[in-house]
């Protein structure tokens, strides 16, 4: 979906990881990327594969995005 | 997507529901939930399907999500 | 997923777009379709179809949203 | 894929409904919907998510179309 | 999608088929399973994978409808 | 889904619509296909993407279909 | 997939039911469908649309099954 | 999904069968296959599609499997 | 995908087919189509459905496509 | 498609994996959890993407599951 | 899929483009971009959502593919 | 899709790796394997899950693969 301008010859590999939050999509998001950065460097981008969540006592109790992650393999 | 410590063997009822929001995603999430929390308890979990909106004079109108929602079958 | 109580025999057009915003999904979504409105009269509708992003220093850089749009053709 | 002039912030349920006829896809969409009319009020749309039909000796002998439908739910 | 009363534990086989017709989507089902009935035997049930057409003029030439069959492989 | 005794190395542009009709799938189909002819020439094919349709007072009040349609790019 | 040889213009519901099980698959379907026969008859057929379970300490705990559940609607 | 350690140049022939089975999953598969080896040779692999079943009194009547089916042609 | 200009009320029948080679993908297409066509006559398109390949040692051994291929029933 | 009463704002991984067995499709998804089970902590669920197997002399010579396995990264 | 380093916050319009060659599938694909490239500037990706082709005398009469293409929007 | 003869119980794990080149599609799979060939042994099989690339100018900059790779976890 995303153009480049100056992309290169990169070799991107690719790993799915769920993340939450009480009060939104976007920080579900935040969540699982700002944990998943202390392992891996070069993330570049994510896709949102599903957003689900959890009820309690009928109200949203918290979200849950389900990512798929690229980051990029150093030569 | 879920990971459940002390799940037991619930039998779990799924439907669909649609809500709409004005101003979020979340608060259309919100909608939905709270009116289905009307006529049906024990709710547990929801997931996005489809997400869309209508369009006025350019700009969004109101958000409109589709959501599957399971629920607990009491014994 | 919507109903329409006063909708005539309409032909509608279906077009692809893709926006962006560093702050929210709803934001990529009001970009989009702000920029789609500068030619594009008489647009009714749309349907997120992927939602995704980018990541800087392990963090979201911004939110990428494919939105479908329809809008009427005029007799 | 439907606009809505006049829609307002409504919850819709969904429910899937198998219809059959012997002359056409269109009576087989109508003989769910009427069925099932007797029961659920407010039905304001629907999608065709399967056609199928029975074959005896050779040719049609009816066909049977899954509908997902969805209703107001009322305050 | 179907109920079966009185089935037993027959073995049935798939294949697809494309039928078309100038009239209408359930003439270009009959005019494959027509055909097919030809050679093939203890056809039980079609399903509508996908509805095509061509265009001339500005106007439906014919309809194109792809089929999968299932047929009982007797003992 | 379909042969070409003819055909040659055209380029094929693709576009989505909506069209409707209180009477039959088919004739949904042939509005949305007259109305584009107003201003696309050399449509070839089709295909039906979704079918649909809205409902009042328990009976359907017209059919909706959602089409893909290409036309070759004259050189 | 089914054939069926005496079936009428029947109308069918269809709801989804999740049920689990600690021993295997066909026991979490069994578990699923026993405990909705307790509220609804003439559930006719079922398909199963996702295959999950938990895990704890390396093995599985147990088996949980999304079903799709088809029964007739009587007149 | 699979490995091969010594495969060649072969080229496959896939078809679709449906198979069932009152006591297992695994033993409509195995009807299936046992039935189609009567006729074709050379049958290398399977895929299972779909899984579905009959309920009769709410219990589970039989399971049915819709099987993908690889073997080899010849040369 | 294919537009026809002269194409007649055709029954065409389609089947699945796994052509490897070591080269290319254009290799293995034309290696299935070319081992079918000693037994089938009349094929008129084929659609790529999967394309995958064997490693060894860390190289491409060779390429294998998954073709859908059909082709007239003569009358 | 699990509920959870006391999950809190984990961040999982998930990977995929492939595993087999010669008696049941259960024992392929042991064998495949077990020897993740050797290099990975707190695996919590899975689900069953696909489910296929090798023939030989045509019966089933083993069962091969393809599952996706989440696991909880600490903190 | 791709990454971006200097991305700003454009918006993209999307359109399907189907191109053909007789020799191979880069080569359709480097045929309808260059078709498109004479009304429409700033293309900056594409996707092969679709790979076919036509079969004459039982080899590969040529490669057709179906791309969808992304282009900026100027402001 | 492949068959395999001397397959034994093997657990394989997947992993996805996007891959380009600005020749060709297969130039894009090698370059992607060979790169992950540097830190992966005993890989033995891909699957092309999305083909894309990049434009400059109205030409294709270079090509773009998605690929899922399995190998084998030793004992």
């Amino acid at each position: 979906m995303a153009a480049a301008t100056e992309m290169k010859d990169h070799v991107y590999k690719i790993f799915d990881l769920v993340g939450s939050s009480e009060t939104s999509i976007e920080d579900a998001i935040h969540n699982a990327i700002a944990r998943a950065s202390k392992t891996i460097r070069e993330m570049k981008w994510f896709e949102v594969v599903q957003t689900r969540g959890h009820i309690e006592n009928g109200a949203v109790r918290h979200y849950q995005v389900l990512l798929r992650v690229g980051f990029t393999l150093e030569d």
